[in-house]
């Protein structure tokens, strides 16, 4: 079975670029930088169900992402979750928060409407991200 | 540095057993299976932060937890989050989800106010979980 990004993760998402284990993508709303981390691999929707080797390098992709997001940005908090109770793929949110921001200090999921980014907006942070992240965007995403 | 379960943590959850790292424990409220696995290690907020070791064992263990969960009661789906917007010390949601549960479609954090287990009722939780995972409570606790 061959991994193929959920439709949903697709259009709410742009491609960052991949980590050895992950896509590594950018959540359409600017009010948070919020990544999204997508395992390429087939038919899982818990994080259990990776082999050990993937389930490891999953959270490890996580962390290193979180660490570098938070450092980057000077983020109050680092928000981790595997929710995925609507779409049905393995993904992990990764959301550097601040106080203040428009969630504050609520998780930040049906707080309040998300804000899309404007095309230059998104170009821009897509480019931080990956020189943040060492990574090249691919197949004509971004 | 000791560590210390923070105050909140103490006041919102039973102990349910210690795993090698984290203590497991039980979220009053009734109305999910709701764990919440706190590392015993002092001073830190983020999962970046534990030691490498340490890092990869939280997850371990959350997952292991999960797995567990989820086949006992035949969860429709399971949430881990790391979180800790407004608890300032580190600890992994571990959420067993059902389709129709309160929340359902929507993460529990906010949806609507918790219900406390009675005694006996958490009495009874609180014996399932160490049988399923494993463990003893401690402490005079539970």
């Amino acid at each position: 079975m061959t991994f193929v990004l959920h439709p949903q993760l697709a259009a709410d998402t742009a491609l960052v670029g991949d980590l050895a284990l992950c896509q590594v993508r950018l959540m359409d709303d600017a009010r948070y930088p919020w990544l999204i981390l997508v395992p390429r691999r087939a038919g899982l929707r818990e994080s259990y169900q990776l082999d050990e080797p993937d389930r490891a390098r999953l959270w490890q992709e996580a962390d290193q992402v979180a660490a570098a997001l938070a450092r980057h940005l000077n983020a109050d908090k680092m928000n981790l979750a595997a929710l995925g109770n609507q779409v049905p793929q393995l993904h992990v949110h990764c959301i550097a928060r601040f106080e203040g921001d428009a969630a504050w200090p609520r998780p930040v999921w049906g707080a309040v409407a998300p804000r899309p980014y404007e095309a230059g907006e998104r170009r821009a942070m897509l480019a931080e991200l990956r020189g943040l992240l060492g990574l090249t965007g691919q197949g004509g995403e971004g």
